[in-house]
């Protein structure tokens, strides 16, 4: 089966529908990467695929080599056109870049591509189980609407394809392995950012029904995730306890001290744990036990700060039982404030959007995003960005096996967004 | 491929060898035990299989339906004879019988069957990998010598049966799921126990070299095994940590506590814990988290202490985070002292045997050992036990993936158990 | 030595080095409301003393009665006068009531009168000690400022006393026991509060110099400080460590898992343990453990949350160790949010105050005040208050053993009550 | 009042009910010491006090100078007569040595003198309180029995001295400090013990009744107690918790993971913590926390092992939280295995003790005791020695406020240490 301009002309419901039922965990987008690529060329867009769309020396939080080959096998199964797969590598993610002139901006929009590893609900009440098109793959699922954000992407490219109104650079980021925070910073290296005068990244749902546009989602927590081994040295439990050097123990300390760093005065800081196992059985000492671990705050000092404290806590708790830590960075993100220029630019686009019922300036997401790191990027560069939040009634929450994208947001989005694009000034 | 009278005829180290290549874990010892069938109906051996060999009722830490049923399809695939399989139903494990005569004492013999939930060393430097009878299934092995004990249990019937001299009953108990004390006490309630007169239980290896037999090894530490779920409640840990309960901070306190049950001034105890997991990701606070304890005692009441203890404070290492804890029996073993009558005919039997050049009349077993509730059986009846300890040159510890077993101690331990037999007193 | 007519005529500095000199911990303020009393009382006040100062049944954080005896009996050797020692019975604190006519408001001014129980230092680079007016008494001192306050209330006495221009009623509340949240409560149920029609609260310090005004402090952290008590059962550690029931283990699990609370999205949380003590020698299991246990929020729900958690945990961390935990309240604090009526009566007095160089209208606290239950109250009965920040160049921070105050700030703060008062409206 | 001559006369049982009065915690028996040494002079006895009686440079848990300095003044008010405490300065402890010729062996009795600090109980049910002997001093209690003991040891310096069988040199070792392991191992250090053929030391009570005699208590669990101090940093809870180092969670980490130090199949290990604080007021982060430990073990390399757990788990408990930790040694006891010959003199000497209705040859003490060292001692330089326990029926425990000790048994212990000495033979 060949996918040959499947995507360029369906209806972004059943573009996003499409991904929805081959949803790829980070750094293995290799289907959606493909197929995206493959329809903007049929555009007439500049692609930049591998190391041609990030920095690869920056990428977080990879899985191993086997995986990202069965990854790509699948991707090929499943109609991924093998030439885009063949050009990326081992690296997925696309930039798309077309000009439409000179006298207008240059205009960048940043959309992730990734998918959970979770497992999606398969009873009727949930409607892709319903009407065919939950996930096909076990433990993998769309479960915040990155489905959809690949689908407005491509919508924005042919929005503003067929619109003779805009005079400038529309520059696309599909950008990889956002869940985490592994993909942002290798993107925000991309060269392709440096002239980009406007920035605009979205998200649908967050709580927010169709119909409400939030022109700036800003001050995210800024976050680093952690991955930590505990290395001891196993004995049997019943004949010589104290020839062990208990990882579990260590572990259990260190959650327990982690937990328990003080609360900072100066403002918002989180911690948790994760993805715990350690699998000896339960008659030897364990020697191996691992965990992951997310440090966030307000700002990058309070973040620092959890991250400064997470450390000593997690070296002496092994070393009370004589268990060494390794520790490895596997994601991490940043903060941002949005620009005036980019939210009025919003606002006065949502005007022409007869959905957006209910438009909010400002607002502050509460949790943690890599667009930061992209953001951050443009605003070096003396460019001006935000970060969209586009309702979209959903039944259940992100990040939950329930969880949908009212199929009318797309199209809202994916007009809220063209007409922004048309409101900004030129710089 | 049949393997239709092959392990009837085939030399013991070639019938252990077919075992260590088809390693099945606890209660899924489907194509062992009907290969076992299949040789000793052969013999004339009249078989008990299924709820015929154990009180179903009675069994521990029985894995999945789902894994059972591939189990079972993977012991038909590779040889294992239908109407044996068929006959078994979904319950491993063989009581074989066979009348010499009456004037001899009804003589049983205990070995297990179950291999590890472990990866098998790959590399030339492991025999069994070098000749090429290594584990053909991932994450199994027979670490720990079952595959030698099923190959002598055979090896014994064939012995006796060629031999005039045996005028009594010869009972083979075949048992399942000696790993983690699971199958022990179902078997310890066959009826075909009741009238047995000398019980041997027998284990290779232990630590010693070919040719040393512990004619008992005893007082092993009764043990129990309990599988813990702590069940909280999850929410996302950037946005509202305070709305979770978390299962991780239950677990963690409770292992830390569970270590910390105070010693007791009446004996050794022992607490230990593994298989943990919470697959929660990182952002969000853990709602399940599991694992696995094992507590021992110097007797039956220092293990019914630390049961108690640990119930304790497994319980209100929950309530403490508002999580709910649920536990559930997984194994358990008792323990025993060998009787003088099944030591004296080991060691007159053992005069018999020219390899067997280092004879122990008893040894402290240390470990754990659910052989213990057959004999405990025996016992009560009026009948008497040991447990042999047969030294068997290993490369490297129980229970790790380089373990293997020495050729001859195979011929060894049948000819010690033959000559052991026909020492027996009429009782 | 007789104290007659002392106060009533030394200078505010002298009175304050008199105070420090006799520092009296919370509900042991004999002599420092007994001198107040006496020295008011010749300026016409009507006295409020023992329960008709405060409800008695309200009390928190009492010391045992052996402890007030001492301390009653210190203040009369000290030179309080026995009239009013007598007359207050067991129960410190003061309300002192003077009318200078119906045309002015009702005028609360609330100040707190004990010290701390720590170690003055004494050395001749410490103020006090080198000018001979350290603490005589081991183990207390003002470390705090309150020896001033109660001085300030006793300056605003005589200066309004002095002055014809107040047509209105004083009513002066000298609270005992503000350390730990202990003897505003009680005071709040006084019925003198409920006429009051401006109730002004005040501090000295708080990190600010001589000069500064601070109009209004608010949002103070409402904070509830709870005793613990663990009551296991003692044995000897070598001999029988199990028949112990370790109060010192739960203890220590609860600390663990008491700063481990889980943080809140809706805003501050803190939580601290101080106090700890267990006497058992190291050769026997701790039968008694306790602490002191403080929780606060950033309003009354995050509090409250705090102290559930808390409570949760505590009864949990007893019973993982069969050990029983009795808690008992040592101290509240409410928040509120002053009126601007008062700010604004402030902020026009200080213009008449020389010294007052810098005036603030209003700051968040940060910390936890006793006077916000006396606010509460006046505010509930419709009258308006505030708490002000009255600057003192401080050598050394606040309950460390180097703090003093300056002594212009006596006067300073004096003057700009006055003032304050004399610009309130009537009603 | 002057003690002159007093001890010397004294029936035993008002010597003993002496020293109960005037109970005298380790290192602070100067009373005890000087009116010992006084009546063992007029006895003839050659005395060595202070460094001449114990290596002071070995001393451990020596209290602060102020306490020795209190010590000796109430010693010397409660009528020690002032030649000998000059001359012990600020070392207590005796050897008093009197040669009654060279026919018999050097025979050595060692007692130990010191009190408990608890507090004694005073109504009428407890013997010591009806009859007025309870102790005068507060929170200080012969709980233990060491006031017998100083009595026996004089007892028997007067039984000796009156009978004329002896014909060897009696050495008397009145060690201070036994409780806690403190002054056993100084003493050891005593060039008196060198040429000591035969050691006797005794302990009354240890649950057996009047009659009892146990000619050898052995195999005590050596120990080692240790105290711990965690130094942080304070800092105000509410107002910036981030800067504090906190020494209470320090100090809760590490009793947490003392108690889970893992059990050892090498035999019997133990933990303890005791005399823990930590003062800060609850709303100050702790900068200070301190705690006594104490490890023992089956034999010197278990308590080895648990010691060098404990200081891995110590030094890193502090370190996960930024909080140095300090240790000292604060006492010691070591084990020994009692010698046939002495077993044998004890056994015949009871012989001619009517009361000794009960003989016991060995039996292991499952308890700590530095006589460990001095024992040790002796037998490294050829010399042979036992610990005898002489049953006392006591109303209540050891170390409990109801301790008494039966009058009987200190004749008993003084005829039947006495008859011992008589049976030795001559080396």
């Amino acid at each position: 089966m060949r996918s040959m301009a499947r995507l360029a002309e369906m209806p972004l419901s059943a573009v996003r529908r499409d991904f929805h039922q081959h949803p790829e965990a980070g750094w293995q987008e290799f289907r959606t990467t493909a197929l995206l690529a493959e329809a903007l060329e049929e555009l007439g867009f500049e692609l930049f695929l591998g190391d041609d769309a990030l920095d690869p020396t920056e990428r977080l939080g990879v899985p191993p080599a086997l995986d990202l080959k069965s990854a790509r096998e699948r991707a090929l199964d499943d109609g991924a056109p093998d030439s885009y797969v063949r050009e990326m590598g081992e690296i997925t993610g696309l930039v798309a870049v077309k000009s439409y002139g000179t006298e207008g901006p240059v205009v960048g929009l940043r959309v992730d591509l990734d998918a959970l590893d979770q497992r999606e609900a398969t009873d009727d009440s949930h409607r892709p189980a319903r009407e065919g098109f939950a996930s096909k793959y076990p433990n993998t699922m769309h479960a915040c609407g990155h489905d959809g954000h690949a689908a407005i992407g491509l919508g924005v490219a042919r929005a503003i394809d067929q619109d003779e109104a805009f005079e400038g650079t529309l520059k696309l980021f599909f950008q990889p392995a956002e869940e985490g925070g592994r993909g942002g910073k290798p993107m925000s290296h991309s060269p392709h950012l440096d002239d980009v005068d406007y920035l605009l990244a979205l998200h649908l749902g967050l709580d927010n029904e169709t119909g409400t546009v939030i022109a700036a989602y800003e001050n995210p927590l800024p976050n680093t995730k952690v991955d930590v081994r505990f290395m001891g040295e196993p004995s049997h439990a019943g004949k010589s306890p104290q020839d062990g050097r208990n990882a579990l123990q260590a572990l259990s300390t260190a959650i327990q001290s982690l937990y328990a760093i003080p609360r900072h005065a100066g403002g918002t800081t989180r911690i948790n744990v994760g993805h715990v196992r350690s699998d000896n059985p339960q008659n030897v000492i364990s020697d191996v036990a691992e965990m992951r671990v997310e440090v966030r705050g307000g700002d990058e000092k309070l973040n620092e700060y959890m991250l400064t404290q997470a450390r000593q806590v997690l070296e002496h708790a092994g070393a009370m039982y004589g268990v060494d830590v390794e520790t490895e960075l596997f994601g991490q993100t940043a903060s941002f404030v949005a620009d005036d220029e980019c939210i009025d630019a919003v606002v006065r686009g949502a005007e022409h959007v007869p959905g957006a019922t209910d438009v909010v300036r400002r607002r502050d997401l509460g949790a943690s995003e890599d667009a930061s790191f992209l953001i951050n990027r443009v605003q070096e560069n003396g460019g001006k960005a935000t970060y969209v939040g586009i309702g979209a009634s959903n039944p259940s929450g992100h990040h939950t096996s329930y969880f949908d994208i009212d199929d009318e947001a797309l199209e809202l989005a994916t007009e809220l967004v063209h007409s922004a694009i048309l409101s900004f000034e030129r710089p």
